[in-house]
């Protein structure tokens, strides 16, 4: 099976991160490092954020249920469609939870979100680039939601996972400007672009002073494995392998992009390592299971809020892959 | 250093864990399983419980922090002294949290726990054997209190973490009336017998339906990663290897026991694999400072409550290490 589900770096996991994965095994007998030290350490180096701002989960998944178990939101805003562990964990502590509808033409975040952080909201959890969609705002669209997210007293947790995917992903990002909002809280992960899911290791940067280690505090303790702390580690310090991974996936998701738009369908403005787009059946068989028969996994969209089983969410691949897949849909539209 | 710190097998990983790890690498680029059923299912074979009644974990932690998130109890009776996460997780849902004092005669457990189990109380944990104080509760004592608790509507949290290093641990178990008890919730670990603590796993068994998978919703997804896992299923079939632990703890436990006792120290009657001691200054320096000194180190529990810094715990180690504890300490008295 040759699956585009996943969003995943398509390079593998890097050389260094190998080594030091395989060098950990000979401590994995100790109990890993309580406090993640080392590691928030390293990150603050590499992002230039305070290592007290910084808490490392195992997963971004465990920051952002951390996040939501230290706070306890009553009313919270996410987008609709967006990645689900936000409206798990939201659930979880019975938050009231409405979302902010994307329309279908574009997708993409419009100035209105503000008008649905009233007073009475606790908690928005945006994606930026947003995931099904692959849409981005603006640095100045983030910060104008982080602005107004501080005058309205409500938590901005705001999802960066998939920004190092982005060419010039840097100008987009507002982690430079944490210690500005007190509300804010960007999540991070390590998983997709070094392809460690398997291993789990995320972070949550907190623009409030003492923060960080309040989140830490709502789960377990001794949560980020050895493994997982030692390809951290190591996956910081590989730049050259992310800048390899940048420029592989921004030149395939051009291509990707127009073959699929030649084609005819409606593929939105990603600028992740994933595509949206929409594939009306028009008569033919419905395009996922086509292909599933043939051999190959894409994503269809129903399970998200506010898509249909006509969007499809695909991963950007090797370069060999990503021919097969634009090749076999060629058969399916002929 | 040489430590005596933490409770973990001294005959370090086996060989068949460290095999299952090193190969389980090549995996780690995927997520792991969401479900955790491969694990559920070898816990469920190796120990006769439902499948369905199996919550897997991110260690022991994880599970506890989850059960006490999934049932957010207003009132809870810990042991004191006692392991100390617990209190922790109960502290995160703001419960009213109760000590059972153990008499510093013995630190067991006796039949007046059963009156400070009140209509009121909401749960109850217990760690059998105890940690710091490896005292053991029989079968019989256990069971009574869990009656008690259905009768009482409260939660019965029981950890039986250290049981697998108990000389005859299965008749001491209530593992095997797990259905007869609706509001009883086993925890167990997998990182103390198999030398993985870096790795972390950990499970709970649940004596009432679909309390595991409910336990299972109140932390993040895909907590458990694909090392772990790999770890804990060849784990699960080296018996060979536990019972060779089992041995090894009981003789050096025994040994050490009636070592420290000849010096004259009150050693509790530790079942685990540790030694619990009261080393009462007697106008010498304070022996763990001193042993510190020394290259040594051994757990004063003054960080415990209902304990001090007179009381030690020492982890059993290899029979060479021992001797050189019992050695030193013998050079303290002098």
């Amino acid at each position: 099976m040759l699956s585009f589900l996943v969003n995943l770096t398509s390079l593998g996991i890097p050389e260094s991160v190998k080594k030091a994965m395989e060098e950990s095994l000979n401590d994995v007998f100790d109990y890993p490092d309580q406090s993640k030290s080392n590691l928030a350490k390293a990150i603050s180096a590499r992002y230039h954020v305070e290592a007290d701002r910084i808490c490392v989960g195992n997963g971004a998944s465990d920051v952002i249920f951390r996040t939501v178990f230290a706070l306890r939101p009553k009313k919270a805003l996410i987008l609709a469609p967006m990645f689900g562990q936000y409206a798990c964990a939201l659930d979880r502590v019975d938050a009231h939870v409405t979302g902010y509808v994307l329309n279908h033409e574009d997708f993409k975040v419009k100035e209105d979100i503000l008008d649905q952080i009233t007073p009475d909201m606790d908690m928005v959890c945006i994606c930026n680039p947003n995931n099904p969609t692959g849409t981005i705002m603006t640095k100045e669209e983030v910060i104008r939601v982080a602005k107004h997210c501080e005058a309205m007293d409500c938590w901005f947790v705001l999802d960066e996972c998939f920004l190092e995917f982005v060419d010039q992903g840097d100008d987009y990002s507002v982690m430079g400007c944490l210690d500005q909002f007190n509300k804010l809280i960007i999540i991070k992960s390590f998983t997709k672009m070094y392809g460690i899911a398997g291993l789990r290791l995320g972070y949550a940067l907190c623009g409030q002073e003492g923060l960080a280690a309040k989140i830490d505090k709502f789960g377990c303790e001794w949560n980020v494995n050895r493994v997982a702390e030692a390809a951290g580690l190591a996956a910081l310090e590989d730049i050259a392998y992310e800048q390899m991974v940048l420029e592989h996936t921004t030149r395939e998701r051009q291509w990707m992009q127009e073959a699929l738009r030649e084609y005819g369908f409606r593929v939105m403005d990603s600028v992740a390592n994933f595509l949206f787009f929409e594939a009306l059946p028009e008569g033919r068989e419905n395009l996922g299971k086509w292909l599933l028969d043939r051999d190959i996994e894409i994503c269809p969209c129903d399970k998200y809020k506010n898509a249909s089983a006509d969007y499809y969410r695909v991963a950007i691949n090797t370069h060999e892959n990503n021919v097969r897949l634009i090749e076999t849909i060629g058969e399916w539209l002929k």
